[in-house]
């Protein structure tokens, strides 16, 4: 009888590790059980709106699962027998498991703010009945009000507002939209981008109350601000999914997601844990994260097919590092590690470095748009800890190639000297290129302060 | 009495090593000679014709080597007097040195083809008088043949077909353009384009001869075509510029390159070279190799400008990898390290992965565009020696984030594991991203092959 897995979850960390393992190990049984029918891609949900011209067009295909020969269960998984390894679901089912992969996601927090459960008030459910929903009331809506200034909500208002008839607000408590994730500068960049399109920013305020009779009518700030609003989206962030985990006896870490090892095993040897229901680590200081992205968790959904059965791999799960992209109006922002503000925050001594350059060369060349970068070094060591970039769409990988330094723990020095190919069509100039002048500008920094 | 540095060349090289020396040395006095004024941006020459509406909008600015407090002379150096360190030029002048920086770089080559001295042939010089005659040249030429169907060829086709009334022609001896920089599959797809555009391509042939009475009128083929012609372009290589080198009796390679060590230094240690008129060495094999890139050099001039009068830091100049990245029609490709042909031709014992997937998720989203990965490991110890890319434009940085990962030797384990980022309207998804899964798909080869 050939051994068998069952993933529950529908997220790209579900995805794929039953499509990892099923690739490395041929012979297993893989049963993905989910409990919404199709599956949609959470990164595409604020683009519903303006971008794609139907919530369906959001959806993630199964055809590559079924082509691995994955059984898909459309169910919702209430309890693990552990002892006997048997998955049951709400329709009663029962399914046995020699390894079990708990793919549960995150789910969005919805504020303890009066008011909030008045209708048109809604918090991001990522499944296709709610985007369905979600967009045709965002079509009718007039005033909209968005409640954080997070990714999602700065890209949701960012789409929402290029449908042409509406007023979009962001509210947000911090001093800027995206202050989590980036340093001062490139928040105003990225506020600068929401304003032209014409979206209202309401910073360093609170939503104090929602009013209305029975739908929400306006929204009241701590500035004594009333907003007038017959839609609010409310993304003020997200938790681990870790019910069920909770429910069987697993370990919950102290930000509530599932305690796992380097292989992404849980308290219980056969059962592994991936995505954004698991207690991830911080690459540089080891201590707990929040950090939730799609692309950690399929890096950790690879680390658990590959090893299911066997370790066959050692020294993976280095911590997460968090690489994060998004576009603004004309804006691609992209940040990994740590922002110079972070990590003065958690106490590192650093050295920053900046550049800018056009992504073309001559920068006379249509499509010509400035490539800011920053780089933060620990001072001692000299390694990359952090990178943040703003530009042209290419940012999206630049940032990537900046991730794969960090994770090498590249030196300034390193950096000044990388080999790296150009292109005037396509990337800055070798005289200029950002990335290396951005390292220069640290090591001559520190030559600086020596002499 | 300040120190003196003569920097010798006005191209990439030259400016990166002058303004390294003067950023990193500030009480140096740094005197750049050039033959040309103004200096031209190298790379930027193909797009002279129609990308850019004057060639002029090619010239290099000196205001950042001018801010540094470079000296700029234009005057041309014929000879050193290396025992009492003085350079000499043609107009009489000489400059003190305690360290010179040879950065005479490259000379296309020019064959040895009958009738290749007749008007209206011509070889690319990278000056900008040459540039503005042979821009009123191809304005007002119907009929162009390009000989030679590697970078600059196919790209010059690629810009003078867009002035939209020429007839375009290249002419290339091997089977397809580009496939001394690219695997098959890849010279195929940006030939594709290149007819697209209306470029016709006649590959596997030689010209044999050029006829006319003064000027060009044919150029005959070696399957016996006769292309009617009213301008040639001949672009099929070029060779380091090593003369002034040669006679002041500095060691010199097999491929006509001077003789460097680890600092960019010469036989003379009180001389540097960088740039295209040195002989390289290859990252994987240490062999002599003849790549010649603008990025390389600024790389190297990065290296001697900061080891001039000390050597700052060790183990920089690791070999050449070669990065490419270039624009046909529609497509970018890149290249980084060994094409899966040349590491067999090499000797390499390979594992070659490849993947695709679109730019963007959902795939719906606008401006999706496919991209085409492969990476190429040597079979025993597993490290990345090759990578090819192609795709939309923000492969020129997705060539260097693999360019990144081969400089610090990464396995396909490692790899497959790497954090990224991603975002719906810049990159692929994170399932599906294809760098990640190409190395997957190596691990997964190996694994088939061992079961």
């Amino acid at each position: 009888m050939s051994r068998k897995v069952v993933v529950v979850g529908g997220g790209p960390a579900a995805v794929i590790s039953a499509a990892t393992a099923k690739k490395h190990y041929p012979d297993v049984e893989v049963t993905l059980i989910r409990k919404f029918d199709p599956a949609v891609i959470p990164c595409g949900i604020p683009y519903i709106f303006s971008r794609l011209d139907s919530a369906d067009k959001d959806i993630m295909g199964d055809a590559p699962l079924k082509s691995l020969g994955v059984n898909i269960v459309v169910d919702e998984v209430v309890d693990v027998d552990r002892e006997n390894k048997v998955v049951i679901t709400k329709s009663g089912a029962k399914y046995e498991y020699d390894k079990l992969i708990l793919a549960t996601g995150s789910v969005a927090v919805k504020p303890n703010i009066p008011g909030i459960d008045l209708k048109g008030i809604y918090v991001i459910e990522k499944n296709i009945e709610f985007l369905r929903m979600i967009r045709e009331e965002v079509l009718k809506a007039k005033k909209i009000v968005i409640v954080g200034g997070g990714f999602i909500g700065v890209e949701i208002a960012d789409d929402v507002i290029r449908l042409g008839d509406k007023e979009v607000s962001i509210v947000e408590m911090l001093p800027h939209c995206l202050q989590l994730a980036f340093d001062e500068e490139f928040c105003i960049a990225a506020e600068e981008e929401l304003k032209k399109l014409g979206v209202k920013l309401y910073t360093n305020c609170l939503v104090t109350k929602f009013e209305g009779k029975d739908r929400v009518e306006n929204v009241i700030l701590s500035t004594g601000e009333e907003l007038p609003a017959d839609l609010v989206i409310v993304s003020v962030g997200s938790k681990p999914n870790a019910e069920l985990a909770k429910k069987i006896g697993l370990e919950i870490g102290k930000f509530g997601g599932i305690i796992v090892d380097e292989y992404m095993r849980t308290s219980d040897k056969d059962i592994f844990a991936v995505g954004d229901c698991v207690e991830r680590k911080s690459f540089f200081t080891g201590a707990p994260t929040r950090t939730m992205l799609a692309s950690i968790s399929t890096a950790e959904a690879r680390i658990a097919g590959l090893n299911l059965f066997d370790l066959k791999v050692t020294k993976l799960a280095k911590g997460t590092i968090g690489i994060f992209s998004t576009k603004v109006g004309n804006l691609t922002l992209g940040v990994a590690g740590l922002t110079e503000s972070m990590a003065k925050a958690e106490g590192y001594d650093v050295v920053v470095g900046v550049a800018e350059a056009p992504n073309r060369h001559p920068a006379a060349l249509e499509g010509a748009q400035k490539i800011k970068v920053k780089l933060i070094f620990s001072k001692e060591s000299m390694t990359l800890i952090g990178g943040v970039v703003m530009g042209p769409e290419s940012v999206g990988e630049i940032i990537n190639m900046i991730g794969v330094m960090m994770q090498n723990q590249q030196t300034a020095v390193e950096i000044m000297f990388m080999q790296i190919g150009t292109h005037p069509l396509v990337t800055a100039a070798p005289t200029v290129y950002p990335v290396l002048l951005a390292a220069e500008d640290v090591i001559r920094k520190l030559e600086k302060a020596k002499s």
